[in-house]
């Protein structure tokens, strides 16, 4: 009952990262079909669900499917030095301990109970009209812009584009892009309100090149869904809205 | 009534940084023939005057001659991430709202009423015999090792070149240039003390390649005539000196 | 008398790294065949010794051989600017004064009378049977791992290869090098104990592409011998065991 996987240091980065934005601790899944692993914050506000499909590995062998507990800022710790294209090895022999290998280094952590863990979400099904979809650069601008000016932004599309809006007492930030500008979008209505505080966090994932899909729908939750690490690793965010005080 | 102008971004960011070293609130002049701006720190020990001609920007467009207050803090936060080579447009359409505009980022800001900022200088007339033109990388390299070892420099210049001179309780900088290693040099004898404080500041506007003309004179207010971003905005300092005790 | 020494930037700054990471003050020689410093930190844990020959100066003049104390901080504040390939002239006339000359500056500092700083330590005869030779880097890396694990490491050398460990309450780093993947490696069998505080600051000294030579005993002081700036500069480590509790 072992599993292995060689990754490269940037995709074990992003995995870490993006888990790492909401939660301390999380369950790893290694499945089948890839790396899965899911949390939602201790606030209830957000949840994060980082996947790494199989062809995506370098290498990839595991007996059976296997799930454990991993404290994730502690690898993260360790793997930040990584370098983009250094291969690193994961290795589960049993459920007590987990190995990060790379270059002549052999990290050695102990799991964690997966039952220990925060229970895991259920994904939601969300009804979201509006796609858009846009360099993640050019998003994370627009955030860092708009966190200068207050501690919350409304995100809305309609036919003429999407728009970023923050308002701050005497200042204002908007984003705009319209259908030609932006990779992908389907004109459709849609507005709800976001913590920046959340956002700021999601965007360290990503950076220019890398893309990004916003699934947005009105005064309701908006999913992010980053493409990093040359698209070889997904990390999705599921945000909750706002209330705009009219 | 209103003013367009396109400039890039290492332009507008050299006019903030030259005006937030001495002050948070400015008023800025859309003239003629271009942008300008001067102020005095609130100690008036410093003067900065700011000038970027309508020919070195990509478009400048004005109905009439316009003065706006502008909070240059806040400004320059938001601009203080554009790429050298991003263009950037300033819009005054009433003496209300600055509009910023970048990649698909549009920033509106409160301007000030010019009346409620302190009254602009004068700028003085001042009989400085000795000129010096040297690249402003030498001297920031200068002041940043001056700063080591003392909180004031004296700056000298004879037939055998431009000093710059600081001692401290057990060490001592002198930097010197030849006639041959400046870019221009009349010879003339002048000696003033000024205080590190404001040089260091000063220098943050600059870099290696960027001219750095100084107007000297013994024991008189100095000149420093930055030309940076290419050459295309001028930021001019006016520091008064420091009493030598004898 | 007198001593002139020219050198390229990068060497100057490894000397005055290597001595500030234990002293704060040092007896300079320049002797017959080049520069000699050696010191003791205060808690006598560890030993510095810096060589630079002669020949692997630009120019080297001296009168005769002399001693001169320095406070190498102060010294290394002023030249840690330098860049790589910049080089800078040491020049001392008499026992009162250091002069750093780079660029258009020179630095004067005054000197310490050598008899005011702490007695130099005789270098210890060590019989260390392992030798083990490898990237500096490599071990840097090894190091900075290390070092989130825990506040010590074992060195070990045996047939099978050069191992770095470090074990925290729930995790641990191995490092491990086979002899192929060492430079040199004499497989003798050593063991011993050390404090991190001290490797890490040692580490700063050395990057990647610079030699490391490690002479380990068992229970026993290492050696470790840096050659830095293209080999030019030589900053040897002598450190103590602490000891392991069974």
């Amino acid at each position: 009952m072992s599993v292995d996987a060689i990754l490269r240091g940037d995709m074990l980065n992003s995995v870490l990262k993006g888990l790492t934005t909401l939660v301390s601790e999380a369950r790893w899944h290694f499945k089948e079909e890839g790396f899965h692993s899911r949390a939602v914050d201790p606030a209830n506000v957000a949840m994060v669900i980082v996947d790494v499909s199989r062809e995506n590995m370098e290498a990839y062998t595991i007996d059976e499917e296997k799930v454990v507990g991993v404290d994730v800022n502690r690898i993260f710790d360790i793997a930040k030095n990584l370098k983009r294209n250094e291969l690193v090895e994961l290795q589960v022999e049993d459920e007590t301990m987990l190995k990060v290998k790379f270059g002549s280094v052999e990290y050695s952590v102990s799991l964690i109970d997966p039952s220990a863990i925060r229970k895991e979400p259920k994904i939601p099904k969300l009804d979201l009209p509006a796609k858009i979809v846009l360099d993640a650069g050019e998003f994370k601008k627009a955030i860092k812009a708009a966190d200068k000016v207050s501690d919350h932004v409304v995100f809305r599309s309609d036919e003429t584009g999407f728009y970023i809006e923050a308002e701050g007492d005497v200042d204002k930030i908007t984003f705009h892009m319209s259908e030609a500008e932006l990779i992908e979008f389907n004109k459709a209505e849609a507005r709800s309100m976001f913590s920046l505080e959340y956002l700021k966090e999601f965007c360290k994932v990503a950076g220019p090149g890398d893309l990004l899909t916003i699934h947005l729908g009105t005064n309701y939750p908006a999913r992010l869904v980053f493409e990093v690490a040359d698209g070889k690793v997904r990390v999705e965010y599921i945000l909750a809205p706002r209330i705009e005080a009219e």
